[in-house]
């Protein structure tokens, strides 16, 4: 793998990295060629790329800032390895987060088991259970664009459409979790798979309702890949001063965050518009 | 996976761990059942303990303090992964290291990618690469008794033999290694892979080479087993000072190191009682 950084040793048992500021945040994600990439549809340069993009949009997530990524590989004999950490390191570089260890074993298929390491200079990595009562429900942006990208795809679209981009090259939104967590905001999550999941996980570990106003649909995607197409990886937030997390975000040269209801104390309500909002989105198919 | 720790917030987006003390040692190990474990000869209760236990070894050869462990795992339907996961705790308890985080998703074969966390208070995390002309070449035990282990297992010895556990249960030398650091030690890696290889990796990593007197053979081992066996997961370390790296283990109720030679600085002469000492040992696969 592309090892790089002042801050590590090479070619030792482990990467030896400068100390972390505050508390450390740790994820890992395993992304399985076929089950989370079409190959007939994508380059293996994407499988790199989206492995670990998505694995540092759970740092994005808490608010953390990441210092580092690891990768333990497992592939069959004449898998084009270059192209899969080609597109590592083009999402190492578009994060700015270093890939400083790797190992790799012959495997029967291709996985990328992506473990991500970050920073909460101050603490306060910010969790999913602590939405309240009243609070703002804010995403980062429109949804439905990745499971859009992933349609066009299979109509035939080239590689270069930017919806087919949304999809190949998801976008971290490490700036919006520091911003947030700085802007004070009592929850957040990444919506991975999707808010008519990921809304009602955060509800569940917070143990409150929620009542939606809209749905922010992105241009070129349906209501449905909106709300179940997953894959997005824009954040969910609730906050009781979502003036100031737009003021922060401004500030900061970020998208204005898109309010879409409130957080309300009785757990069995979860609304959009008055109508029920169902639970659905994209499972995993373990 | 089995979750615990007091510093840890569950079933969030990601870990949160508190601040670690000095530099961040890291590394990831990859097992893949049938290459790393026969599962016709070990329950998957080892192959969960050993992908750990094998990775906390790169920590302890560092000289680092295990923090925490995050598992990758790939599974195919109907794999017992309870069993796997009680290795992992036994594996757990043994070390006093917690597992902070995991990642299923469903695999062709069972992986499991091991990423271990620890950190090195002061400072000065060991290399392998600064061995020295005049150091002395230590282990920290007799060497064999992992691949001797294999071997009678082989024969049909039963799994509560004393050498077929070595094999089953390896165990990490993280207080080895904290001693070594402690004792100020120049150079340390792990023999996961026979001191036949990895003696000639610290010794091609430092620039030097070395002039064996004896190789502490385990009893009931072969001397092909001790010197290219494998996973015995013993320390090798190059220290000026041997009866100070004594001392301190011997302060610690560790075993008394064991002196097998020492570091030359001609970094053609490899010998072993002035007999060329020839690199060999397992090799993965791959």
């Amino acid at each position: 793998l592309g090892l790089r950084g002042d801050s590590v040793h090479l070619g030792d048992d482990a990467a030896v990295l400068q100390p972390f500021a505050g508390e450390v945040v740790v994820s890992v994600d395993t992304a399985v060629l076929g089950l989370h990439l079409d190959a007939d549809l994508f380059p293996l340069e994407d499988f790199g790329y989206k492995a670990v993009a998505s694995a540092l949009s759970d740092l994005a997530a808490m608010g953390a800032w990441p210092r580092a990524v690891v990768i333990g590989v497992t592939a069959p004999e004449g898998t084009d390895l270059e192209a899969v950490y080609r597109g590592v390191a083009d999402a190492e570089r578009d994060t700015d987060c270093p890939v400083v260890g790797g190992d790799l074993a012959r495997g029967s298929e291709l996985t990328l088991s992506v473990t991500v390491l970050g920073q909460c200079p101050g603490g306060g990595a910010v969790r999913r259970d602590r939405a309240r009562a009243g609070d703002a429900l804010v995403v980062t942006g429109p949804l439905g664009r990745a499971a859009a990208g992933l349609r066009r795809r299979r109509e035939g679209a080239v590689l270069s459409d930017e919806l087919v981009t949304a999809q190949r090259r998801p976008w971290p939104c490490l700036r919006e979790g520091l911003a947030a967590r700085g802007a004070g905001v009592h929850a957040m999550m990444d919506l991975s798979d999707g808010l008519g999941l990921d809304l009602h996980r955060m509800a569940d570990a917070s143990g409150v309702g929620f009542a939606l106003d809209w749905v922010p649909v992105a241009q070129g995607a349906s209501y449905d890949e909106a709300v179940s197409g997953g894959e997005d990886y824009e954040l969910l937030i609730a906050t009781d001063d979502p003036e100031r997390l737009a003021m922060v975000f401004l500030d900061r040269g970020l998208d204005e965050p898109l309010v879409i209801g409130r957080v309300v104390a009785d757990a069995a309500t979860r609304t959009l518009r008055g109508e029920p909002f169902a639970r659905r989105g994209w499972q995993h198919r373990l």
